[in-house]
């Protein structure tokens, strides 16, 4: 894959997290199924807000997260979503941007303010998700440059971008962009229930436009409704080239035409905070796939990236990866 | 102390911090000196915020972190500061009231943004700050209640408060109030440089104005312009009633007429940030003052509350302070 621009283009809600600890009973007064990702208005999210104890600030967003992964694990990236031109998307973008991530998509000058979501983490470090989508459902297809999808090696697209309606045009612009430049899609399927919400576009999805699926496996069974996580892995096989199943602390399996290879977690200290694990493990796998690493390899990268981010608060991570991956996978080879 | 409204009432400049890792490389780029503060203006925080790496936003500014831990240990606690009516501004008024600080100062409608502090921490857990004072300047006489400060034990003001002029008024009107109504008036030194600024003005207030004395060992060398701290400890005895000087990992000593009280640091694992430290300090002491400890029970609470906050990144307690201080004086009190 020479002479591309961006190893990795993704697309994706532009969001800034607010994380919060929460316990048990703050989810139970709010109403939440703990590890769900619940889409709220702005009324609700300056109520909600109102409940919640004193937060830190920090950007998030899935692809977004994904992209700031790969370019930590030293592959070229560059990502596109909508923040608005106030304090929170100067944030974002200052963030992204330094990061070392390519994003040049214009803020909305009016409209709603930029999306913010609410991170409820448990003592038990699962997270617990309110969304408020604000600018996001600004993303458009005109936000698409064909040329820099056409210069990418793979666009990565999340399936949370199918809530906005106008971002879902966005991301099949980009997905046929890809595909007539010769380029590779992948897709994240993001969080089963949303999953449940566009379960057969997601499908038509796979038929037509995906090569590689990530998903964990909560969202392939939602996927093909199915509780044999077997059975979703059968019928993954056939719609797309490459499926990477995430199984939390027990690794990930990543099936291929006919083979499957499985791979264990990353063994880390203690899990402080989950959010963002299946982004930066698409992240580890996605720039595994650009150096040209076989898919066990990929696979490994991606529980590396991962369990760096579940190490502490926030999605995105604090770590040089491509440092952490090199002493890591230096151990692995050494201690085979 | 009985029949206030508050325990403990602040005021200070109302900030949100923006914390980054840094080097040393960083830092000498910036050509920043390490533990300093330095004042910007609205360009030079746009141009540095560029060559800064992806940051964490959480509320600060030294005299709202105090009181944000008062509140923790379970005093009653209110904060007068300005913010502007924006989204940072939102951010530091929840953080606050959620911390369980009482909060009315009116958001400013315009002028300049709320204010923002770039915490530069290096792997060795000290800060470098670089401060926007932002909307921080438009803070006033009339954002002062008398009633508020008269109904209130201790009024606690951050020398800070001395760089915006307007501001500084209200410092001097809040504790004129605070002595006409019997209560007692606090002073954090905040700075060695903030001392140098303002040195004269600040050995008036201590000769007229204040009853409680928070320093570092720099800020009070800085003040009595000695390198000797024996001969500063010996000049400050004479100026006001207590003073409270923190020694980093020495612990502190509290001087009282002709008394003085030394208590060590409280033991922490690994020391994050250092940012806060004096804050908190001066948290768990005034909150041991109102609970009717002695001195040495007051320095103990300070360490405790300092040690809490320096185990990780930002200026707030991240855990309950009230319970974490019932857990280790109750250590103190069976383990003497």
């Amino acid at each position: 894959m020479a002479d591309s621009l961006y190893h990795v283009a993704g697309i994706g809600n532009a969001i800034v997290d607010v994380l919060v600890h929460a316990d048990d009973g703050l989810l139970h007064t709010l109403g939440l199924a703990k590890g769900v990702m619940t889409l709220i208005d702005s009324g609700e999210a300056e109520r909600i807000y109102g409940l919640l104890p004193p937060g830190v600030e920090c950007s998030g967003g899935s692809a977004a997260n994904t992209l700031a992964g790969v370019a930590s694990l030293g592959a070229r990236a560059a990502y596109v979503g909508k923040v608005k031109g106030d304090q929170l998307g100067e944030v974002f973008r200052h963030d992204i941007r330094s990061a070392g991530v390519a994003f040049d998509t214009p803020a909305a000058p009016d409209g709603p303010s930029t999306a913010r979501c609410f991170v409820l983490v448990t003592p038990d470090a699962q997270r617990t998700m309110l969304t408020y989508l604000g600018a996001c459902v600004e993303l458009a297809p005109d936000d698409v440059d064909p040329a820099m999808i056409a210069a990418s090696d793979i666009t990565y697209l999340e399936g949370y971008l199918y809530d906005p309606p106008l971002a879902k045009q966005a991301f099949l612009k980009a997905a046929d962009c890809a595909h007539k430049a010769g380029r590779q899609v992948a897709l994240s399927l993001s969080d089963p229930f949303c999953v449940d919400r566009h379960r057969a576009a997601f499908l038509d999805l796979l038929a037509d436009h995906v090569d590689i699926l990530f998903a964990n496996e909560a969202e392939l069974t939602a996927l093909y409704r199915t509780a044999d996580v077997d059975e979703a892995l059968r019928q993954v096989r056939g719609h797309c080239r490459i499926a990477a199943i995430t199984r939390g602390a027990q690794g990930s399996v990543v099936v291929n035409g006919d083979t499957a290879v499985s791979v264990g977690a990353d063994r880390v200290g203690q899990v402080v905070d989950t959010t963002g694990a299946g982004d930066l493990y698409a992240a580890g796998f996605l720039a595994g796939l650009v150096q040209g690493r076989d898919l066990a390899g990929c696979a490994l990268l991606g529980g590396i990236a991962a369990g760096e981010v579940i190490s502490h608060m926030g999605a995105r991570p604090e770590r040089p990866l491509a440092e952490l991956a090199r002493t890591k996978l230096g151990q692995f080879n050494s201690n085979p």
